[in-house]
C-alpha cells in the first residue's frame, strides 16, 4: 500500500557516482564504477551494468553507499566464521522466531529472516501462534526459548495483535538473547558511558556499520538524526554520540528542521515521510544515511507503486558527498546485523 | 580545594532583574525584587536585602531563576503530602544512605541528606563502612536495604574506593528503590518514548522542574546540553527531548561550541569548567541553567576561594532572559528532587 504523503521530486537523475567496495578489503581499496549515459533511478543498480574504474562525469555527483553490496560482505564473513566456530568447538547459533497472526508483511520478514539465517549457517527455530492466542502462550513461548541453550537470539515480530502488551512480552526475551536490541537496559546501557550494551538495535547498528566501511569519519563531526523512534532515531543518536559526534535530533515538533539539517556533516533519517529531505537542508559535502523506505503510487511501475526513502535522492546526490539509495541502502544492513547479533550471542554463551 | 582551570571574566555586575516566587502561587504570581545599587556578586543573596516589588533598571538583564527559593518550596510541598500520608495510612517514607570510607566531602554531603530528610519528615538510615570494607560487605549491606520494607530509597554515596566494581554495587540497589534514578534500566526507559522510568535522576529533573516552575516553554524549543556525564548531561538532554524540545549535546570534541550553543533557546551546562559559557556564546534571550559549581581561587574571599558556574554569569545576565545563580540555583534543587523521589517510592510501594 502506497503512503498518501509524498513530496514529489524529481525522478531521474544522471551522475551518481557509485561506490562499492572491493570483496576483501572494503575499508582499504575502493573502486568507482558507473554508466555516465544511463538516467539512474536505482544506481546501485545501475552500478554493476558497467564496471569502468574511477570514472565520473561530475564532481558534484554524490557516492553511492552500497548498503546490499556491504551487507553481502558482512554475511560472508559471519559464514565464514561461524562455519570455523562449528569445527572448531561444535557449536551453531540458533535464532528463534516468535510470530503471532497472519500477517503477509511479518510473514514475508520471518520467512526472509529465517532464509538468511540458513545461508549463513544459523539454525532458525519458529513458532507461529494464531491471531487470537492469549498472551501468557506467546510469554510461555518466549519461556521455553529463554531456557533452551541451543537458541542465542529470540525475535518477536512486531506489530504483535492489539490485545497483547507489547512491552510486557517484549521485556519477557531474556536480556541475554534480546538480539533486536530493544530491551530498555539495553538502551541504556547504550545511553551511558562507560557501559555496554549486550546487543545494538540492528537497523541504526547498519547505519554505523555502513559509515564505518566506507571510512566516513565520525568523530568531532556535527550529525543530525531526523526521527525519535525507539528502534532507529533514538539509538542511531547515542551511537553517534559514543562515537564522539556532535548530535542533534529533530523530530515532528521541531520548527524550521532545515535550517539545522544544513548544518550537519552526518544525516540519518529515519522518520518514514518519503522525500521529506530536501536538497536545500543539505550542506554541500554531506554524508546521507536514508533509513525510510516509502511506497509511493507509481502508475509507470508495473506494481503500481515504487520505494522511496526520507530524502529526495535526486536532489540530496547532487549536494551530498555520499549517500545510501534505496532500495540498497540501510535495509539490506538490518539483517546482516541480526545475524551478526546472533553471532555475537553465541560466542557469548560459550564464553560464560 | 580551587579548580585550576578558569577563565577570568568580570566579576561584579548590577542590574540582575531577580524574580522569587511567591510561597503558596509560584506559577501563577511573580514579584519582583531588587536593590538596583548595590554590586551583585550573588544576585539571589541580594535580592533579599530589599523587596521593592518590579523594580528594574535595565531591560537587558536576565531573571534570575532562583533555585533556593524552588527547592524550599518543593521542600514545604513535601513536608505538607508526608505529614498528611503518616496521619492516613501511617506510611513514612525512609531513606537509607551506603557511606563507604572517610572523605570529608562525602560525609558532609551525606550529613546534609539526612538534615534535608529529617527536616521534612523522612526517616534517614545510614550504613557508614570502613574504606578497607570488601565490596561483598557494601553488597550485603545493599541487599539488607532492599529488602526492608521501612527503606523506600537507597542511595550510595560516591565515589567508592578504588578497590569497588562502582557499576556492580549501584545495580545491586534494587530498581523500585533507585531513587538516583542512575540504574541503566532506568535510564533506558528515561530514553524510550512510551516507557515510564521509576526515578529520574535528581540534579536533571531538578533542572527542568525549574524551567517549569517559571513557566519557561520546552516544546518545540531548541534547547543545548553542554557536558553528557551519566548523572547530569545525558539524562537532562534526555528529558528535555521528552518535553520536544529540539535537543543538542556538545562535548570535549565539539569544535566551535559557541556556534552551536549561540542558536539555543535553552541552555544546560554540566561540564564543570568555570566560566566557559561566555556572553559572546548566548543568543540574546536565551534561558540559562547552569549545573556547574567551580571552586576557584580568589585571594579576596576570606575562604581564599568562591564557586562559579559553567558559565560566566556577568556576561550571560545581560544577554539571557531568564538564568540560575552559582550558587543557589540547581544546587539545592538535587536534594528537593531526591526527597521528592523518596516520596515518590513510598507512595509507589503503598499502592504495589
Amino acid at each position: 500500500m502506497a503512503s498518501t504523503i509524498f513530496n514529489e521530486c524529481s525522478i531521474y537523475t544522471t551522475n551518481a557516482r557509485i561506490l562499492p567496495l572491493t570483496k576483501f578489503q572494503l575499508r582499504q581499496s575502493v573502486h568507482f564504477y558507473l554508466n555516465p549515459k544511463r538516467p539512474c533511478r536505482n544506481p546501485r543498480q545501475t552500478a554493476f551494468l558497467t564496471t569502468t574504474t574511477v570514472a565520473m562525469t561530475s564532481d558534484t555527483s554524490a557516492k553511492v553507499i552500497d548498503g546490499k553490496l556491504v551487507s553481502k560482505q558482512i554475511r560472508d564473513e559471519i559464514t565464514s566464521e561461524i562455519s570455523k566456530m562449528k569445527e572448531a568447538i561444535g557449536l551453531v547459533p540458533g535464532l528463534a522466531v516468535v510470530l503471532v497472526g497472519d500477517r503477509k508483511d511479518s510473514a514475508t520478514y520471518v520467512r526472509n529472516k529465517k532464509k538468511a539465517c540458513e545461508a549463513v549457517g544459523i539454525t532458525s527455530y519458529e513458532s507461529h501462534l494464531p491471531e487470537d492466542c492469549t498472551e501468557e502462550e506467546v510469554l510461555k513461548c518466549i519461556s521455553d526459548y529463554n531456557k533452551d541453550p541451543s537458541v542465542h537470539g529470540i525475535l518477536v515480530q512486531l506489530p504483535l495483535p492489539h490485545h497483547m502488551n507489547e512491552e510486557k512480552i517484549l521485556n519477557a526475551v531474556k536480556i541475554d538473547k534480546d538480539v533486536d536490541g530493544f530491551h530498555p537496559l539495553n538502551i541504556g546501557r547504550l545511553a551511558m558511558r562507560g557501559r555496554e550494551p549486550l546487543f545494538v538495535p540492528c537497523t541504526p547498528k547498519g547505519c554505523i556499520e555502513l559509515l564505518h566501511r566506507y571510512s566516513i569519519s565520525i568523530k568531532g563531526k556535527r550529525a543530525v538524526v531526523i526521527g525519535r523512534s525507539n528502534i532507529v532515531g533514538m539509538p542511531a543518536a547515542l551511537l553517534l554520540q559514543r562515537e564522539d559526534a556532535t548530535v542533534s535530533i529533530i523530530h515532528s515538533r521541531t520548527e524550521n528542521p532545515g535550517e539545522i539539517t544544513k548544518e550537519a556533516d552526518i544525516i540519518i533519517a529515519a522518520v518514514g515521510q518519503p522525500n521529506m529531505v530536501r536538497g536545500s537542508w543539505i550542506k554541500p559535502g554531506a554524508v546521507i544515511i536514508d533509513v525510510g523506505i516509502n511506497a509511493v503510487d507509481d502508475p509507470k511501475s508495473p506494481r503500481g507503486y515504487r520505494l522511496v526513502g526520507d530524502v529526495c535522492y535526486e536532489e540530496a546526490c547532487k549536494i551530498a558527498s555520499a549517500i545510501t539509495p534505496v532500495p540498497g541502502g540501510v535495509g539490506p544492513m538490518t539483517i546482516a546485523m541480526l545475524l551478526s547479533n546472533t553471532l555475537t550471542s553465541a560466542k557469548r554463551s560459550w564464553q560464560n
